[in-house]
């Protein structure tokens, strides 16, 4: 069983305009809404691949349930009192326009009670991963208390986190990292790849693996670093291809296989995400060609 | 007691931005909720002003659960299927820019279960009013329907509605409708305030009262013309105001006043809204000086 924590869901919503006017009455000609968050996308792709999971996540108001009652893994819910985030995406010409709230403001003894819920699931689980931004106001070392909790269980710990969150589960010793490369260089303010890595390993990091878009993926260990190339010639929406990834790199890691062979599955699970129009999916099919023609079965 | 259909309400959200950025991720600062619709803002007025009212209206999902949850005037609602609409109003630097989502797709059977529920309400009411858009793909005949049901009940109708629904509600015989001035030019294709009110009344229309921003507001009838100015030297924020002033004429209605009076009443309330920054509040106070300084008890 992976349980997958995503700290601060959302309720996804698009916009389609003919054009975006800042400063106008803007007609929106359909609107989308799906249950967001970084950990249920990766959670979602667990489950289309036949992998046990778990979403453990905090919801709260109306839009929390709104969420619940659409998603479609399975879930356990800490309620809380302030309402869950909306995020808008505004699409027309040219680039989208984004606009996240900040997300519910959740007190101490919201999170010790999600941090009980998380307690059970992680009794007997495999691998817990958490995947996603905090809300604002929360603290960083959230991570911290996570991590040591899985451990405490004996549950090895995947986080794709950013910024101060990464750093926290890297000194709690979190056993993979998954930032991609703007996430490594900003949260250790270097340059370089490398140095980064090694940054997150002398924290107390396991692997480090770095998300490289385009150019594929690595993973740093103390002695080596391990990469994989991109899928080539996939073009589409890349919204969500990193948390296919991250759900490719989990479910190898509790199959037990080689490091190289999870990078594969994760490099090979976000190019068939690119495929798909919303974050969260993954075309299969894709995906199982794009292992093949890495002489890998899926 | 006054029946007030809104039949397209909405959550109207806030998002205060430090800039609006198109085409790039914008971090909302922070979040307003709340109601939203013309008639839910007339009803919360003349509640304000001790008026029995009762507000009716369609709601859907959660949305509707949500806003259904924070009505504070008495109000009864028709079940929909679909999602009750958001609205949201980005402000940062410069002009706030606008996104309005259609609204639910409303079945026939919904309307007819939403005609039932007003006629429950029309028995014994002294005054139906009709305020706001019907939300996208609705038969603008719906007002038709909505003006004959309250006149079979023996209860006079104000409409205070745009395009092709203000056509149907004077035809249907609207005992007043209350367009502002470019929605009574749009709809009749004239460019003369007489010229449109006097359409309005060949289709059926009784009194055809136009509300002209800081141009005050005037009531036409086949007769004359009645006309009040605006509460001079007041600036605020206008969202909301003409809703004040149909509920300060709905209030005028009711209690018998002459028409003029309930002109000034609308002016006064009008600008008694613009002093307060949220629509569908009023400053009461003020609505008392400025009826005062027009030689009128409140």
């Amino acid at each position: 069983m992976i349980v997958v924590v995503t700290p601060n869901p959302a309720v996804d919503v698009t916009y389609r305009v003919a054009r975006h006017e800042p400063g106008e009455t803007n007609r929106v000609l359909d609107v989308q809404r799906r249950p967001g968050g970084k950990g249920l996308n990766v959670a979602h792709v667990l489950a289309g691949l036949g992998v046990a999971v778990t979403a453990v996540l905090p919801l709260g108001g109306e839009a929390g349930r709104w969420v619940a009652g659409q998603l479609q893994v399975p879930h356990d819910v800490s309620a809380l009192h302030g309402e869950t985030r909306t995020t808008v995406t505004v699409v027309g010409e040219g680039h989208p326009t984004v606009f996240t709230e900040p997300g519910p403001e959740t007190s101490e003894a919201e999170w010790a009670r999600f941090g009980a819920l998380l307690d059970r699931h992680l009794a007997g689980a495999d691998l817990l991963v958490v995947s996603g931004s905090l809300p604002r106001g929360a603290a960083p070392e959230l991570l911290g208390e996570w991590v040591r909790a899985a451990h405490r269980a004996g549950v090895r710990v995947l986080a794709d986190v950013s910024g101060p969150a990464l750093l926290a589960a890297a000194k709690a010793g979190a056993d993979v990292v998954k930032p991609n490369l703007g996430e490594l260089l900003d949260a250790t303010s270097t340059v370089d790849e490398r140095a980064g890595a090694e940054q997150l390993a002398r924290l107390g990091a396991g692997i480090v693996v770095v998300s490289r878009g385009a150019e594929g993926i690595a993973a740093h260990t103390a002695s080596e670093v391990v990469e994989v190339p991109a899928v080539p010639g996939v073009s589409g929406n890349p919204t969500g291809a990193g948390d296919a990834a991250t759900a490719g790199l989990a479910a190898a890691l509790v199959a037990g296989l080689p490091l190289v062979q999870g990078l594969r599955r994760a490099a090979a699970l976000g190019a068939a995400a690119v495929l798909r129009p919303v974050a969260g999916e993954v075309d299969f099919g894709a995906y199982r060609r794009f292992l093949d023609s890495n002489g890998e079965p899926a």
